[in-house]
């Protein structure tokens, strides 16, 4: 099954506890798109500017990625984004945001991509997102993610997006700040009643909860003590999780338990360095040894 | 295995978002004595006030639970406390606390119980759960609980009743306090140096983590949309936790992680209803049951 993801392609700067890093790739289709190809092919969607550099694109060069929807606007910006963590590594300020090309007109989808089987929008404008979706109708699973922005300030169009979508990948806060429940399980059941089928709440160190119509499944986090910037974590969360689905071919109950194991590990190891270094020297042998490992700690008696 | 307790037996009033209970059973060593006791029976050693009420004592009376060491103290008043959770039932506020016979003389361990092979010590002054643990010499498994209040103010003796039993079952809040560590296993690491052979750590709705030499279990709570009243919940998943390895006579990791799972079993009925309401009409069937579908959900694949 063919995988298409559109979301940003940015330039990061971010300081943690364990250091900080100046402008380095990043961006939620970035970090989605190499979480998603340890699985699966992936197909990106995304704009960036002409001072784009070259040593990023390289980055995301292989035989795994298609690049041919990544749009490189003359006379535009990259967007950037400059963040810090706090102590406990759960709570993050944004301390600037330049949209810059993400504020001009949308990237568009190369024809070729149109035959797409799963996709995942992240997180935009709720319009942009539903614009996106309309322009591969015959996909089978569409997911996307939003957040507290657009939750407060477009309510209304983030509804019809939900209503036109597969699954939701959302934060806990998220998750209450839409539906008004203080629980999360109840949270996701609130998602439900709008639309989707699924909705996995990322909980960052508290692991993760998937919530559909045939049950409810919470796991932990991957217990890690080596985290250095969880910048990413979220978005290769959900790499993870669409890589491994479209991968298996497969997305009932039972397939969304095992994908959420992998978006779990996945996003474990992107926490445990700077930028996208962990997840570009990910090898296939370490993510299934951490699955495995992961998948037995869970195994009790 | 014989299985002691020590610990507040006291009348408590509390206020949720669901309702309020007035003057009902409360205290760290009931909620811990019925949740051991649908595993093993108990030994409880606590002090109340000649104001108990006799239906209290009836409500703990069972062919499980020996009664033996709970003194009713002439003369002194019952400990009384009074709290309310917020909205997200993970943050509470104490509006009351009368330690009235707490601050008076100890419990005595009654001779019969001195060769108690498991020993929980729950909650309270560090060096009154030191005298209490050197009652009990012989005993092959003795674990405490503590608190902010003495972590800050008697660290010292604190240190020493750490450096006294074999584990320890905490929330977070306290394990980071106490080690200077944010990372919840990085601070159960921090636990062991200080002498125990395994600490849990206990994250309320995002479930606990255990710390050993052996390894590192992490374990979401279980999914629960029924909360009524958060209180007893650390108590009676300590009760779980202890009850289950005092009956299956194993103190090794496996034993521990399966011990877990039970604790945040029994743990999640607790909260179903105010005051200790589930746990006594909690049946064995029930419990078992709930431990097949919490064991059910973890195993993936």
């Amino acid at each position: 099954m063919s995988l298409l993801v559109t979301g940003t392609v940015g330039i990061d700067t971010v300081i943690t506890p364990q250091g900080r890093a100046d402008d380095v790739l990043g961006g939620s289709a970035v970090y989605f798109t190499l979480a998603a190809a340890a699985f699966t092919p992936v197909r990106l969607v995304a704009v960036v500017g002409d001072d784009f550099p070259d040593t990023f694109r390289s980055a995301l060069t292989s035989d795994r990625i298609d690049l041919a929807g990544l749009e490189r606007r003359a006379g535009s910006k990259t967007f950037r984004w400059t963040g810090k963590y706090l102590e406990n590594m759960n709570e993050r300020q944004t301390l600037r945001t330049d949209l810059n090309v993400i504020a001009e007109a949308p990237p568009v989808i190369p024809d070729p991509f149109k035959d797409s089987t799963v996709v995942f929008l992240a997180n935009t404008h709720p319009a942009l997102q539903l614009g996106m979706r309309r322009q591969v109708p015959d996909a089978r699973l569409v997911v996307c993610d939003t957040m507290d922005l657009w939750i407060n300030a477009e309510r209304d169009a983030l509804r019809e997006t939900l209503a036109a979508v597969d699954g939701v990948v959302i934060n806990d806060s998220e998750a209450v700040l839409l539906t008004g429940q203080s629980d999360v399980i109840t949270a996701g059941r609130g998602v439900l009643k709008m639309g989707p089928k699924f909705a996995v709440i990322k909980k960052g160190a508290h692991g993760a909860v998937l919530v559909t119509a045939d049950g409810v499944t919470a796991i932990p986090a991957f217990p890690s003590e080596a985290v250095k910037d969880p910048t990413g974590a979220g978005d290769s969360f959900a790499g993870g999780m669409l890589g491994y689905l479209a991968a298996c071919e497969s997305f009932d109950y039972a397939a969304l338990r095992r994908a959420l194991v992998r978006a779990t590990v996945v996003a474990s190891f992107t926490i445990e360095d700077f930028s996208v270094r962990r997840l570009q020297a990910l090898t296939r042998d370490e993510l299934d040894g951490r699955v495995a490992e992961f998948t037995k700690m869970l195994t009790i008696d």
